[in-house]
């Protein structure tokens, strides 16, 4: 802060709070000094305060949080309030510089994105528990998978095991698309149900300590059907190959265009419309984007997904995704199941 | 649009979308016309387009959203764009300002708030599944319950519960906050562990064809502790008035000052620091505001939670929650969980 000019950063994304205090409740807003954190939340938050920033100072609001916030602003005399303009909506925003005044409300450079974007120990090993818990659930959905089981039973199945893993929760909404299903990249878990033969797209992951995890496997229920085979072989040779490339310095767009370039070849280049990941951590997508999109470099300490995919209307789709960890000369694969497409085949 | 002057209207939050055209993919826009409405998204959700919106016309981006609509605006030539306030950060409406030129952006008027704020038949058909689906978990979990589960396996049963019964997934986090972690009013579900004498607080809702359900209820396992069952008594006593209090013209403030009184007349005035409840339908938490902090009035078709509680740090606290219809005259509670104290004990 004191090296970009910042005097008073209000910290209005609940990801950022986190990062920067420990602080988990929402509709709450944290006012970083030089000397003093001060906390804007209600009284439904007041013992988790006192639980995890008991040196903050706290102010509970009864009324809305612009105006409480306003307070704190005047009785700490402030002239300028930094606020993160990716934090706050335009209607927030113009509620907040009306209830600050005569504080002025500045636009505030983006402090906590440099600072996530690259991971230290402590957010790898929370990152890894995320991971670990996320491969257990799936592997024991694995072993309880019934031809007649829907998709929903199957998302609400690996959800559950990851609750029991620990887990505050899943990541996102559980993707689990049956057979044709799986040409949607974003598929709703839906009514479609397992039948011996049928390929199995699950894209999950789990909360643990706050850090999410994201993982994509395919599975074929006792036979791999040709067509589907042969697309596997195709988006695991682009995976790997992309995943040779990722290492400090290399580009992103680059990297996107190892796996781009293996499916183009293949001759489905045009059915592999998203880009190759994006960074992992307190959020699920968050920056780098590891796309044709962008030409930043990768650097060590980030971690990405690497998904290629391709998908076919009417048939169904793969995609092998993976949880990367950019370190100095390469790269460390933090997720370990199993991709072989012999190994893909459950059978009961 | 018409009467309120607005030619193009940009529809960027995701539940207006939806609500609108019945579209459910994230990371896009819908631009509605007086003569057409257009889709902005990407190849991830290409058939999901397909499936829902067969009618929009459709921009696949391949780069930004804001660049993709900045496209479309100028090919249909627009002189202003109406975007929503509330459903753009800082960050970017200010991308979008520079992408879109000529267009330029004009704050479109609350539309879809003062559509969305009374639900009709068919939005109060989805409330009525969601909430039937939220029950029926609940009532299965109560004949799960085992002394030794923890917080979080209750949590995980009643979302896998409500998932197998059709959900796509819960309204939010489920609390589950045993004997003095309940005097958190949004306590995480963790470790704590059920006994015999337990008192469980349990706050819980089901997605179902997008609408969200919301539900308290608190259950004592074998006997009720006495200080947690008289303050049961008066929360019990001040949710019946409210909703005795709940019809068309009725003050939020009004309202919620009735729970409010009986719960200070017991002598809990300072334990109940939230407001009284809120509304709900695509949102969990949508407007109208049932609280001391709003004057507007309640009117048929709104739908509104009723949720006092009373929170005693180091002991533990009670809520009750029911999701209630204004109708001509009056309410329509919605759930129907039984809430007598008595009816509350769960024997094994």
């Amino acid at each position: 802060m004191a090296g970009q000019g910042v005097s008073a950063f209000l910290v209005t994304r609940r990801t950022d709070a986190f990062y920067l205090t420990g602080f988990t409740s929402e509709d709450s807003a944290i006012l970083v000094l030089p000397r003093a954190v001060h906390v804007i939340s209600d009284a439904r938050f007041e013992e988790t305060i006192s639980d995890e920033i008991p040196w903050a100072r706290k102010h509970l609001r009864k009324n809305l949080l612009a105006d409480e916030i306003g307070k704190v602003c005047r009785s700490l005399d402030l002239k300028e309030l930094y606020v993160q303009p990716s934090g706050l909506t335009v209607s927030d925003h113009a509620a907040l510089r009306k209830a600050v005044r005569p504080t002025k409300l500045v636009a505030a450079p983006a402090i906590c994105k440099s600072l996530r974007i690259c991971k230290d120990e402590t957010e790898i090993k929370a990152l890894g528990r995320a991971i670990r818990v996320a491969q257990k659930a799936f592997q024991a959905v694995c072993s309880q998978l019934r031809v007649g089981m829907t998709e929903r039973e199957l998302a609400a199945r690996i959800e559950y095991e990851m609750r029991l893993l620990g887990a505050e929760g899943a990541s996102f909404d559980t993707i689990v698309a049956i057979d044709a299903n799986a040409s949607h990249p974003h598929a709703h878990a839906g009514s479609r149900r397992i039948r011996s033969g049928s390929s199995v797209l699950i894209d999950w992951g789990a909360v643990v300590g706050w850090y999410r995890s994201d993982l994509t496997r395919c599975i074929f229920v006792n036979k791999i059907p040709p067509r589907i085979g042969k697309v596997y072989d195709v988006v695991l040779e682009a995976q790997l190959a992309a995943i040779r490339a990722v290492k400090p310095g290399a580009r992103m767009c680059d990297v996107d265009d190892v796996a781009r370039g293996v499916i183009r070849k293949a001759g489905f280049g045009d059915r592999f419309g998203h880009g190759l990941g994006h960074g992992l951590g307190l959020e699920v997508h968050e920056p780098p984007s590891l796309s044709w999109r962008s030409a930043e470099k990768l650097a060590a300490g980030m971690v990405v997904t690497v998904e290629p995919g391709i998908y076919l209307p009417g048939v169904g789709g793969v995609r092998i995704e993976d949880d990367v960890l950019v370190v100095p000369g390469g790269c460390r694969v933090l997720s370990h199941l199993p991709k072989q497409l012999g190994r893909s085949v459950v059978r009961f």
